[in-house]
């Protein structure tokens, strides 16, 4: 059995088409990759990258903040409930090898950060600038779905994360 | 597409032959009706169940309370990585419209209490007996797999969890 | 400084007469011998208790599982609000080297199972019975505030988490 | 009884003496103020804060990540032992009414983040810079610790959290 690779996908509830459009081309090329993707589970980016997934025959788990299942979007392979809030951003981090950011908002910026700290990749498209003062970027910034997947599948099956663990 | 109904199914990380025998048996049922399986995604009942799953063509999601996925079992179709040790035990039962412990430690049990508290029915086969000292069950006590499954499915399909919530 | 031991307090936010001046007067002894008291926070058990330390000078904490103060009880010295629901009842346990249950329903025995699974001595008055099928009790059960009290300094003095920790 | 203000305090776990120096005088005016103060409850900036405010006689509550309470610094009035890891970063934000950054790294990234998420507002020092390409600041740039603490105070006195709960 092939070790699963798992890719968070993160960015706002709510969005415009083209951003839905790329959300949604990077959820059909990691399906096709045979990634696991990891996403909030509801709307905006999170709803794109689970159609763009789904309709290509991939997985993709919805990890809630909410305490019930109420607006999460309809191509999610299987949701988690957390009732946890923003807590649950954490998890969806943890949960990944690597991470791509479409676009997003302060919630976006969090799991950014997050993910950071835990060092696993930050992939962006169009997403937050961050810096210390000292101009450093942290995140790798990609032009196009294709790009920002193929960064993330390498950098993901590098990670300590993958490499040391069975499944 | 048709409603997804969630079981969660509890039970110890080391468990004896009859025991793993009876978690096999119920994750097979429950695959071959169609539930999306939550379990804590470790050795033993969970171990067991996710096995009888996945052989029969289930999904099962494993939540699992460590920081990396460092002894998850194979049979998983996806695992989640919470990093929040017990406190993960409120997002399996949360995650499921019923729940179906069999035997059981002390982490069975604080899942069947949030379970309770949470509004899930409680389907047990050999596990813990409760009572505030006053006789009541609170458990709705199986005495095979056949028989939790069936309870557990009818009862959770009935739960206003399910019957509200779209997917 | 003398080493700050903590002790978890639990029990329903809703209570009669009787349970309410037990969970006052285990407040009221446990701040007299400077423990930090850990709490739900809200009314009931936890907020009679948290009553008895405040009136006796002690330090009450209350960790909240809603997503504001909401109907958390005026005795505490402070509050931490964790917008987690039942997943905080893992924290309340956590922080405490043990527990005193003062009567309850599924969210204390929910607290009584995790403590019992992360090895805190748990002392009960008047509260839920548990058990495998092979008649172990696993609770120690007192007859009156001072007993539980005694008991729950004594051995919460004694556990690891206590006697290895710096603070 | 006077309402409390909940003021979070964020930074690194190590940092160099001038940002401990800024730290520790911010804790000090917290405390003179009458604020209850939240941090991570370790080192660096945490520490100096909590001893600025220890030393002031005021209250700083560290909520831990850890699964115990080693590392936590000498300073507190209490502790609360999360054993979540970084998903306690969205507590001590949302247990706060604003918060104040001293320098930090993607941990306190994570926290303003969540901070801006859940409207905090957000006071820095000498803290990351964040943008989305458009330019603005989000985080209310202070140049001392007098400034920060007075601007936390005016606005988390106004913040919605504080008017609208009890205490």
């Amino acid at each position: 059995m092939a070790k699963k690779i798992y890719i968070g996908v993160i960015g706002s509830a709510k969005c415009d088409k083209n951003t839905a459009y790329t959300a949604e081309r990077v959820g059909e090329l990691l399906a096709k990759e045979g990634a696991v993707i990891i996403c909030g589970g509801y709307g905006g980016v999170m709803e794109a990258c689970s159609r763009g997934a789904s309709l290509a025959g991939g997985m993709v788990i919805g990890v809630l903040s909410g305490e019930d299942r109420k607006g999460e979007n309809p191509y999610l392979s299987a949701s988690i409930v957390t009732g946890m809030g923003e807590a649950r951003n954490a998890v969806i981090v943890r949960s990944s090898h690597a991470v791509i950011a479409v676009s997003g908002g302060y919630g976006t910026l969090s799991e950014i950060a997050l993910a950071l700290k835990m060092q696993r990749p930050v992939v962006g498209i169009n997403t937050w600038r961050i810096d210390q003062g000292d101009g450093n970027k942290h995140i790798i910034y990609a032009e196009s779905p294709e790009e920002a997947v193929k960064i993330a599948l390498d950098m993901g099956r590098k990670s300590s994360e993958f490499v040391e663990n069975d499944f």
